[in-house]
């Protein structure tokens, strides 16, 4: 959660002077997205939602980003939709940084998952790498296996005070992780952050994704992997193959896992833990005293790492080769 | 800003089942308010505010908060309305917390206010003053003169850290404001934290007031004296007598200050400046390592605390006597 930046009312009507969204009646910043500062407006025709783009989020990815929400709006695939200046371009400036203004999607993110929601969520992460099979843009993964090691190292001569010998543990891992890498899976545009919270339902319906701004093109299994890591641990870090298994079944009931995938997927696993094992460590040990932001605790995901280092067969997720 | 607690979805439906909202369609936690969590609600029926109080507000006194924002939706001064339940009560129980839906206030609050918006402000303020005549609860103030003291006391063996000098300089004030403080000016019911964040506009056009959390019996013309320390000092803390000149017309527009109040303005203004002062030093000083909160300056309390010091008669306001 995160407002970094606030915005004056004369600022925004001038940006908004460029869109065809009505007359300006509220907007206040909202505690979703970490990495950017998100408003809700509320204007005379409907709600909407205005990102800032912080510092952290490259620039030049945005048209990337805002490309492939764009695409989707033409999918099965329900994503906010961006708007479109009176120039037919979707990016402005305001207050010193990029924004973009998307349509609002109801529904509510569930913070208790059950296994129903983690059959919806395979089947639409599997549409999403359907729907952009037509989508021509690219963008590299910027943390995907070689930016392990750089994101590791920064925080290595401090692992040991969040766990103990979990310096040697990474470097352990990161070893077999950039040896035994897979190369030869699918790839395409992967949303690679599909936690609960961005993953809207109404009642037992998917209504839809948001914050594609981790989206770039890799392997499509590698986002498999990172929503069993989000989505089928308990809160005491348990794994519960009961959704792993409704995962899976309803990523396959749209697109069917390719054998190697699903041998891959161990490993993946634990690349996808380590990703979010390295940035979460380097936050929670760099909090700025100014932070705005509770930075979440590694320890789950070093948890979680453990866990598929340990698992030498797929079936052990409930997925049969 | 604040969202200190989130709330499941099936906890959330449970609570509204008491309300008349409609279906619920999302709801996100909004960077407003400090000392609760605030959601923005959107249902089938409207936008609505739903609070959570947080431990720093005393339960005891929501029956005054809830009640002062009823009586004001059939008043002239526009305000949030406490919805009802079916039982006719408007607090319920969420989240282990007391909590309570208003209907959502259109408008924005100015960033940088200008001295029309302070006309309008003192003509509100006045208002309010004049429309809760009629209110028959009552609230002790307890962040007044005699609250001081503990609070300072508090953080003095630190308070030289902030602003050298700033331990007897705040004593020296305290005895002054705690010997002279008046006690025969009008009283009444008083919003007491009426800063540009809790007033909205809609254009130029007054829009409504917000949070009264804060709300109490006391002193009328104390109430002119935190919004003349809240609206009327420029962002490097420089006095503006023409935005102060503006807030007081717009207030005796309403209803004109007795005599009285206007000679004790300088000493309320200090008495104001201090409350702000010592709360913002405690917070200042006791910032937790996961607060997601940044604390406000208290520096720019010294210095208005000082301007009103050095004011030896009314007109310094622009006010006449």
């Amino acid at each position: 959660m995160a407002v970094y930046t606030d915005i004056a009312e004369d600022e925004l009507r001038a940006f908004l002077a460029d869109y065809d969204v009505g007359e300006l009646l509220s907007y206040k910043g909202i505690a979703e997205g970490v990495e950017n500062s998100n408003f809700l407006l509320h204007t005379s025709q409907a709600n909407y939602i205005l990102t800032l783009y912080e510092s952290r989020v490259n620039a030049d990815d945005l048209p990337f980003f805002i490309g492939l929400m764009d695409h989707l709006a033409g999918t099965d695939v329900t994503a906010p939709r961006p708007l479109q200046k009176a120039d037919g371009t979707c990016l402005g400036h305001l207050a010193g940084r990029p924004a973009a203004i998307v349509t609002f999607l109801e529904g509510m993110w569930p913070r208790r998952a059950k296994a129903h929601h983690c059959h919806e969520v395979g089947a639409t992460l599997a549409k999403l790498h359907r729907a952009t099979e037509t989508f021509d843009m690219t963008r590299p993964n910027g943390l995907t296996v070689g930016d392990w090691r750089p994101l590791s190292d920064a925080s290595a001569s401090r692992a040991d005070s969040v766990v103990p010998g979990l310096k040697n543990e990474m470097a352990a891992c990161l070893d077999r992780l950039e040896v035994q890498w897979p190369t030869d899976l699918p790839v395409g545009t992967i949303h690679a952050d599909l936690f609960p919270d961005n993953v809207f339902f109404l009642g037992d319906e998917m209504a839809g994704l948001i914050d594609f701004y981790f989206a770039c093109t890799d392997l499509l299994a590698y986002d498999l992997a990172v929503c069993l890591n989000a989505w089928c641990f308990e809160t005491d870090h348990m794994f519960n193959v009961t959704k792993a298994r409704a995962l899976f079944e309803g990523y396959q009931s749209v697109r069917p896992l390719e054998d190697a995938e699903i041998v891959a997927l161990p490993l993946l696993a634990q690349g996808a833990a380590m990703r979010f094992l390295v940035t979460r460590l380097n936050d929670w040990l760099n909090v700025p005293p100014s932070a705005m932001v509770v930075p979440k605790d590694p320890k789950e995901y070093v948890v979680k790492l453990r866990f598929h280092g340990a698992i030498d067969h797929p079936s052990a997720y409930g997925l049969d080769l």
